[in-house]
Formats: structure tokens, C-alpha cells, sequence
């Protein structure tokens, strides 16, 4: 599988470029008798839609999602589920210009250097417009685990340096910058106003929590569960680092700090701290699973870079159209639905031993 | 695959129990026509191997390697090599005392969680000696890059707090820790023996550098090589977070500071920072690939813990015995493993499209 | 992956239901700058199609196949390419009669014990519409095995008792059986239409040969070339038998007859005689590949039929509508397809280790 | 996955050269605690062994397995079980002889295209001892299957021409040839006498029955359960053809005839014929599973034949030396544990879906 397939079981593959004609995906062993609408899907691809607010790029992508296999009646019946999202606000003129550059930040020169050809229209396969699908995908995925109580929820932990001081669920979808935090929302939309009228981006950090997870899932040794995860959110084109728990943290404790005490609650094995993040031996604990991603500023930007052609002249490139400068709000569904995935896909594996 | 194979094309298998009979590997996928000695292998598994220093675990196993197929005078013939380790200084009596409770910071509880029994000899299969196998394959991984110029070294950057301020590869391994900063070594091993002596362990952070890799590595959207070195390196036990370049830093840097500006040198695209470590949209740029991964500190303490028993009854656990207290030296060569196993299966892959 | 995958690096992952809104599939691993066009696909549709003769049902279906993705101006750029077939001349109310009884021959009871539910319009997923996403897919392998000098031909061997007795690929798609033996094809037809006549199906054997192979195709031991392609065609819902070679007719042979015999010619080494079927240890020897299937009749006949009811009562069903009375000629195209993804993906493998 | 795995989930990965030091495997996805010894494995062995009769090779393997990992105190634990089986009663000096040809019917010729190097010795990986670890392997899954009332059941057919007119599954294990029929057994061993002092060597027909399925089975489309099992059976090396159900005769038979009527029996659906061998659409029906396969005559003869060398010259070969003028007794147990390993698979996958 040539990279395009992500999970064992509950299988997503997706296909598409930024200004194809569609993106979309087709999710193979999906439980059958679960209710399912497109209105489940679009929910969530209305958290990453383009043009959602005024930090985001003002590229307007209805994002409607059309599921075309695998309901019957509003129900699954088991095959493939696919389902369809057209492009229709493209704008090719921009990059026409520019299609002889490669661009600092993409993947303009790697891709011709793997397949020697590239869609320059909008980076094509490797333009975020990619994780439409994945988002799509993601909310099949929420829909199996919500069925087992199971919640994701992530939010921007930190943008552009300003860092959420408390976290309340209830704030994040309520400022266009997804902080838990609604006071510090106001100073993250400051700081990604002040780098856009400079042409600038920021980056920041995601935070994403998962509660209901019941012990036993991820398989052993090259299949932890961190290392799935590690591998759904590091395949997020932005994401830079992944932690888990205490994370980078961990690597200046001691063993009789970072160690989480087990204790019995309500006649579960539960622990009194949780620096491991839920997952201890590459296997699911009970407790919340933790996740954090550094998230990069994003690679467009009207400031002038020097860069080189594809005949190999050396010249100097400005950015300008409808890009974000602050990819932060609109990854955190990303991350999620990318994190959904990969429990869902262990959920149904562990099935198996039941 | 339920979770001990790594690879799609390079694929590797591996099998055993700390405490069972022998730990090994069968890679599939190695082409033919190598030379492969047992020798090749061993040198790396030495650098692995227990009872190597004063700050690693006194069990002393010879970790020696054969090489049972795949081979035909010397060289491999395309067909699946299968590596055999035996299991010799084994001592479970230590275990049997206290087989009863869940180990904080362990996968006992998990393990029991999921599949309703466990190996508690030394951990069983959750045990750091799974990773030997991982060496082994890993060392066969290193031959077939080296052919292709790509070489993968690795060191602590930290330990304990104590960070290496200077990069020197010739000291990594003239050092017990693998520090490349000579200096800092000795204060990093002052602060091993200072913890152990405490009965409690440390942790740390390791730095992997590969260079002469061509551009072209890793595939598009889920397989993207910065996702499978995250997954190929937060399946080893000890790691916590897994950076690229930049890595956290990424999150509070700019897009005018952070990309990496494309020019020419001796007719090869080149860039004049390596923010990005390496890899743009998922796929190798021929620039240093970077990788730095946090260690926890080792589970098994000597310091008294509260912990459970099978039964639910809560009790104090001490754990005695011959354990690391620190394992950042010698998890160095697993995390090269690692990535070599990655970066030998793309390889392969690229092929493909050639 | 839940078997709606097929192919290890040129993957074909295939969604739809014989009444939904549309059937497709997702390619992964095409290599990129292959000229493709929807006509390069269309052709092979046609072959495939519903109503395309007096033999056939007369479901008109124009399979008009649409490419939404991996083609950039006419070319392929390696990454997926999304290849989707709406339906449009369904008509589901015959079905809605017999919904509640479980055709023999059908796959209704076996899906329904399976899931717990059945989406019950045309046989759903398991119609063989289904197969109208493979020969999509199976043209795009074509194409690359064609760039590559490797040809694929089928023919109806034999109908309703009827053997061709001459094989001359000129004939195969001059008549609407799809025989190489024109003489033989008028009696096919006239066993066919009386059979209609008594609302009766009737089966037959399809023979596929593939020239142009280089040697060195198919992995060993369990991925050999014989048993891929043996997975790929009794993939096919209408396959009871898959022969190679001398096939059947093996188990009645001598040693010393049935061996091929090695030769020199024009430098290449060749084999006098091709019981093996242009296969040895599961790796392709540059002869001819040589493949026969057994179709069986189509379940779906207008004979009175006893059967039992989703409640569990037994009825007797008769089955009108629109049904192929021999589906020979249609599948033709369908098992080269198979036999195409096949060959396309052993190739690409062989790549890897060129 | 370069073709020595097989299985999703029960996953079967082997290594080994006929000559080499040992053949052997490692079987992912086993559930724990199940119990299994060497015994259990050691049974199934003893079917395949060389050397047990006067119609096999008198090559003298104990076929020894060892469990080296997966199993505490007799019980597995959810962790790979690796079944390893030395080689000790080889003798390389006949191959050393010829090792310059490529003999008729063997895959020297073709190992040598696709690696460019082969081990000369017994065949190598191509080698029929490379089934032993299948065998192994198999029992393992036997196990699982006959946990679940499932019973797999094999014999010779048909042998030289003589074929079985009663099945008698009390008379298989009670003589020579693994005949059903104890009077045809006679004749059967006849035949294989008498072109074993000519030399030369036969072939026959395997049939295997699967007894105590429920329906359910299989996944649709490309991995339907007759298809899987197609590749299974066909990756073993003499096998030619492969028939489910009625197999070849289908393509014979009229719609009115083939379809297995339902009815209710014991609150059961079942039907009451079973043309289509216990598989509708893919996924089985909880009616026997009926297999049959072709076996070609063993390629190793005495018969002068004519070859070629590896620096192209024609030659003449005769093979003496210690091999099986029939490997029809032989296979059965092969194919019995190919179809185990399969259907083991497909009863975990099932069960992610309950």
C-alpha cells in the first residue's frame, strides 16, 4: 500500500488533489447496524472548512460531503462506505505564476524529485485541502467510538506563544482560535492578526484528550498504541513533534516521579497521576490519553524568500492569495479525526480476542 | 499483522520473551546478493547488549547472533534471513515474588488488561529484551543503506538534565553514556551513578542524524517518512516524544524564520537552513534527516511505590534486581535500528518508481 | 484491510453496491507519467457492460467511467487515481417483492448471517456490477503492463458444453460470446438463447493467456504467481475452478511427460512444451501464462425454486427481470482485469530489487 | 510483504532452506489462552515427515519442533509463538553435481532470473521442506478451529489415474497413500511402485472437507473465503488447480441444477445440495467446505531429460538421489494446514464484527 491507506481493519484510503475535481475517501471495515448520515460527517468537516473565520484563509469551500456506498436505509450494512467531496472554489491563476518555483516550506521539489512530474495547482496531493477526507473519515471513526464512550476533543493549547492557562472544554468551540482558554483566545487572534499584516504565519501547539478508553487497546511491540498515534498525527503535513503524557518532560524526571501509582477506585485498577498519558507498554490503561503536536507556521507567506526554478536558477518568491496564517484552529479536527482512526481501527482489532 | 511485524516491503518479524528461550527475527524483503555475516550484526547488538557498562544492568548476556537462513556463502539470496538470539542468563526468581502486583510504570496491568494473562518472568514480551531483535534486523537495515551511502548515527544529547553543547560523532562511543560532547559525559555519568545509588532512575533524550540520503524517501499523505520514523520510534518503550528538526521549537517560530530557503550547491537544490529536518510533505529533501526522541526513566526503581495486586488489594512494591538505571546508552542503537528498518524499507520502495 | 483491497503496492481498493448511487475504486501505486484517459478505461467498460448483446441483460448501463484525481494534464503524477461509475438505469422494484426470501444460488443468506443486515436492491455489494470498479481498475493495469510489452487475452473456451475446438484471437470480439472459434460461437449462442427460452442459465470456461512476461515475476512460498492469481480470479463471484497450466489434467500426467523441457533459443532459455503454464516455483519463466476458470451458470433464473424466508419459512421464488441466462462473454473481461491488477503489482514488486 | 506471510490477523511468516540449518515460523495473531504443546504440533508433523513410508523419500528428518516463544506454562499468551524445525539429515553431495543445470519442473531457472543467485542445495527456499513449517503452523490454527467444533479433513482422491470410489475418512490415516477408500489404496501404491523403478513419478487429486463452519465466514468481493483459500491451497508448490464445490462441472451445469435449494432443518438455513461447496458471495454458509486440488507429478525423476545449463548449453540430466515418485500422501496435511491458517484468519476477523 503506497502510503495513501491508513488502519488495519477499519481501513481509510483517500485520493485527491487541491484543485482536482474531488477529494474523498473509501473506509473499508466499518461495523455494520451503526446509524449513519452525512449530516455526522459534515459536522466535523464544518470545524476544518475554509473560510470559517476571519484567521483562516478566505478560500470558500462548501465542503459538502456526499456518501455514496456502504448505508442503507441511514444504516451501515458492512461494505465500503465512500464518500465524495467536490472542489469548487478553485483558483488556479495564482499558482500558474509561480509553477516554475518551488516554494519554500512545500513539497514542490520533493515531490518532482520522487515522481519527476507534480500538479503545481494549489500543491496538489500534498496540500492540506488533503485532510478534508481525512476529517471526513475521522467522523465515521467518532461515530464507532462515541457507540463505545469513547470522546476525543482537542483544542489549541498554545498559539504563536501565547498559552492556554485553563482548560475548559466548554470555550473551545466558542472563539474562532479554538483556546480553551477564552481569555487568552483574544491574545492568540491578536498575534495571528499582527504576523498576517505582516505576510507572516505562526505555529502553535494542539492539545487532544481522550476519555472513555477502555484498557486493552493497542498491540504490542511495534503497534503501541503511541506509536499508532504517533504515526496518525505526525502524517498531519504540519506537525513537527508528537507527545505523549509528560512527553519531552519526561526525559528530565525520575523514575519515582514520572512512575504513575496504581491505586483502586470504584473497583477499577485506575492511577493517582498520569505522566504516562494512558498508555503504558504500548496499551491502553483506562486513564485519559494525552496527546500533544507541534504544529509549524504554515509555508506560505507574502514576505520575499529566496528559492530556486526547476531549471535550477536561484530566485526570489512572494506568496501572495488565500492561504492561513495560523493553520492551528482549522488542524485541531485533523488531529482528532486522525486520532479516531487509529482507536477505532484498535477497537475493532481488539474485538478479535474477545 | 497484530503488531509484531514493521515494514511494508522490508519487513521485519520479531518473537520472544525476556525470560523465554530466545528472542529473534525473520526479515523478509532484504535483497539479494549482500554480504551478510553474522559479525555484521553482532557489532551492533553489542552496542545493545546488557552488562556493557557500570550504568547499565549487570545481567550479562552475550546477545550472541545466528544467522539460520537467507544466506548461501555469504550472501543473501533474496529469501527471508531468520536471526536467532538466545535467552542464557535468565533469573526469574526475583519475579516470582512479586508476580502478584502491577509494576508501576510496567505493562503488567495492561497486558493482563488485554489478553488475560502475562509473561511475568522480566516482563515477558513487554520487556526492553524484545528489542534485541530489533538491533539484529536493524544491523542488516544499516548494510543495505550503507550501500547507498546513508549513514544513521546516534548519541545522548541529554541526560538527567545534562546537555551535550558540543556535537563531536567521535566521541559517542568513547563514552559509556554515548554522549558526543566528552565533557558532559563524565557529569551525565556522575548523575546515573548519583540516582542509582538512590535506588531511582533518570532519563534523557537521543539525537539521531542521517546523512547521504537521496531525495525521493517516504510516500505521500499517511506514509509520509517523518510519520513512519514517529511510528518506527515511539514503538520503542522508553520514548515519550518524538521531535523532527525544529520540532517543538517549530510551534513558536514564524513561516518567514522557520522555512528553509531553497538555493543551489554543485548543481544539487539545496537549503540553507534544515528547520524541516530533512523531509518536506512527508518525502526525503537529501538534506541531514534529524530526529530527537525523550526517554523516560526506567520503570524499575528500587524506591517504595504504592501499587495493586491481581487480587485488588493495595500494597508497597520495591523493585531490587539488575535493572538500568538509565537506559538512554543503550536504547541509542535501538532508535538507529529503528529508523535504519524505516529508511531501508522506502528505499526499497522507491525503487518501485523508478 | 476487510477484503475490499486487492494488491500489495498497485492497490486497488474498490466501494459501490449494484443499486447504490455509484461503484468505483481508489488505485494507489500507479506510477507516475503514464498517459491515461477516461477513453483508455471506457474501452474495457464497454467489453464488460450490461446490454451489450442479445446474451447479455438488457440493464442499460452506460458505465460511463469519470477519472476525479492522479491524472494531471493526461498524465499520471503517482498519486492515487479515483476512477467513479454512477448508476443509473436501476430499478429495484422486482426486488422489492422478494426481499424477504433468500435467493439460492445468491449470496443473501451468507451476507445476512454475516452483517445482520443486507441492503437487498440487485444483490447489493454482492452483485456483479461490483466488478464493473475492477475492470476499471484492471484497465489502468493494462496500460502499465502494456508500456512493458505484456499482452492479456481472454476468451469463452468453452459454454453450455460447447469447446472451441480452433483459438484465433481475431474472432474473440467478432462475436457476441466472445469465442476464438467462430464456428463454435453461432452453437454457443443458440445453447444460450434456448436456455433463456426455458428461464434457465447455463456456465462455462473461460480461458486467459498472457504473453510478453519477463521471468522473475511472483514472490515465493505464499505470494507465488500461480496464487495471486488463483486469489484474483475466485475473487470473481462466479468462479468454481481455477486451472493452470495443464491444470487438472496434471494429476493423470507422468513426471516425464509433464516436465517442460529447457532449450536455448535466440539466447533466451525457453521450454519446449508449457504444462507449468509459463510458471515455476511461483515465479514467472517468459512462456505464456496459461489460465483457465470454471464459471457456473447465473443463480438468477425464472425455474420455480424452493427456498426459505428471512422468518424461516419455506416459499418457492421465481426470478423475473433483467438477467444474464449465460454470464461467459461478460466475464471474460472481468478475470483479464483481475489478472491485469495481478500482474501490474508483481511487476512493480519485481522493481524493488532490480 | 514480500511474500513469505500469510494471513491478516492470524498471521504465518516462515523461513528456511531445504539444506539450510532449519525451516521454521512465527505466527502472529494467536488468541491467548489457548493450550498447545509441542505434542499438539508434533502430530501434524508426523503426516508430512519424510521417510515414513515406502512411497515417500527415504530422507530421514525427525522433524523435531521446538516452541521457543508465546506460550506460558502450556498456554498461549497472546504474544508470537515461534515454531522452530532443525534440519539434520541432509546431504547437499547429489545437488553439488548439478548444481550447474536447471532442471526441468524445478524452479532453478526461475530463482535465478529474479535474484540472480540461488542456493543450489535441495532446492533451497523452493523446496518442498519449506511445507513443514506450514504444516506446524497449521496445527497451531487446527487448534483454534477445533475449539470452535471446526474439523478439517483431507485424503487422496484420486492417485496415478485410480481414484477413490468410497470416502471413508476411518481408512485415510490407516494406509499408505492417505486413500479413503481401502481397496483403491492397494492400487494406488501399486501404480506409484511401478513408475518408481521406471523412474519416473505421478500425480493426483486432494479433496478436503471442512466440517462444523458456521455461516459467516470470508469477506466479500476480493477476499471472499474461496478465493483466500484458493491462494492458500495454489501457494503450495505441485498444486495446479483448484475446485470449490462442484468446481469444473459447474461450467456445465444449468442454473436449475447448480443452485442448492434452502429449506429450514433444525431451525437451521441449510440446503439440500451443496454445489457450491459450503460458499455463497464469498462468505460460508455452515454447509461443508468442499476443496479439491490437482497435484502434479513430482519434477525430480530418473528419466534422462534434456536442460539447460547456467552458461546456456544443452544438457542431459538424469536426478538420482532420495526423492518422492508421488507427493500426493504427503500434501494432504500441507493443504489441510493451508486451509486451517485460512480459516483460522477469517473466524478472528469475524469476530470483529460481533
Amino acid at each position: 500500500m503506497p502510503g495513501n491507506s491508513f488502519g488495519r481493519v477499519f481501513t481509510v484510503t483517500t485520493f485527491g488533489e487541491s484543485h482536482g475535481r474531488a477529494v474523498g475517501a473509501i473506509i473499508d471495515g466499518i461495523p455494520p447496524n451503526i446509524l449513519l448520515s452525512e449530516n455526522d460527517i459534515q459536522t466535523e468537516l464544518d470545524r476544518r472548512r475554509p473560510g470559517q473565520s476571519t484567521v483562516s484563509t478566505p478560500r470558500n469551500e462548501k465542503d459538502r460531503v456526499e456518501i455514496l456506498s456502504g448505508v442503507f436505509n441511514g444504516i451501515t450494512t458492512g461494505t465500503p462506505v465512500f464518500l465524495l467531496i467536490k472542489n469548487e472554489d478553485m483558483d488556479s491563476s495564482e499558482y500558474e505564476a509561480i509553477k516554475h518555483l518551488y516554494r519554500p516550506g512545500h513539497a514542490d521539489y520533493t515531490y518532482t524529485a520522487k515522481y519527476g512530474i507534480r500538479d503545481w495547482r494549489g500543491s496538489g496531493r500534498a496540500s492540506g485541502r488533503e485532510t478534508a477526507a481525512r476529517v471526513a473519515a475521522g467522523a465515521v471513526a467518532k461515530k464507532i467510538l462515541r457507540e463505545e464512550g469513547i470522546s476525543i476533543i482537542g483544542y489549541a493549547l498554545e498559539i504563536a506563544g501565547v498559552r492556554a492557562m485553563k482548560i475548559d472544554f466548554s470555550q473551545i468551540e466558542a472563539n474562532i482560535v479554538r483556546s480553551p482558554d477564552a481569555e487568552k483566545a483574544d491574545q492568540m487572534v491578536a498575534r495571528i492578526e499582527d504576523v498576517r499584516k505582516k505576510g507572516d504565519s505562526v505555529g502553535g501547539m494542539v492539545e487532544v484528550v481522550v476519555d472513555g478508553c477502555s484498557p486493552g487497546l493497542g498491540e504490542p511491540v511495534f503497534d503501541k498504541l503511541d506509536a499508532l498515534l504517533a504515526h496518525a498525527v505526525m502524517s498531519v503535513g504540519a506537525v513537527k513533534a508528537v507527545e505523549i503524557g509528560s512527553g519531552i518532560e519526561a526525559a528530565r524526571m525520575r523514575g519515582s516521579s514520572f512512575n504513575d501509582h496504581f491505586f483502586i477506585k470504584d473497583g477499577q485498577v485506575r492511577t493517582k497521576t498520569n505522566n504516562a498519558g494512558g498508555i503504558l507498554g504500548g496499551i491502553s490503561t483506562g486513564e485519559r490519553i494525552v496527546l500533544r503536536a507541534a504544529i509549524r507556521p504554515p509555508a506560505s507567506i507574502a514576505v520575499p524568500q529566496t528559492t530556486v526554478s526547476t531549471d535550477g536558477t536561484e530566485e526570489t518568491i512572494e506568496i501572495h492569495g488565500r492561504h492561513d496564517p495560523c493553520i492551528v484552529p482549522r488542524v485541531v479536527p485533523v488531529i482528532e479525526a486522525m486520532m479516531a482512526i487509529t482507536l477505532a481501527d484498535c477497537l475493532l482489532q481488539k474485538k478479535m480476542y474477545c
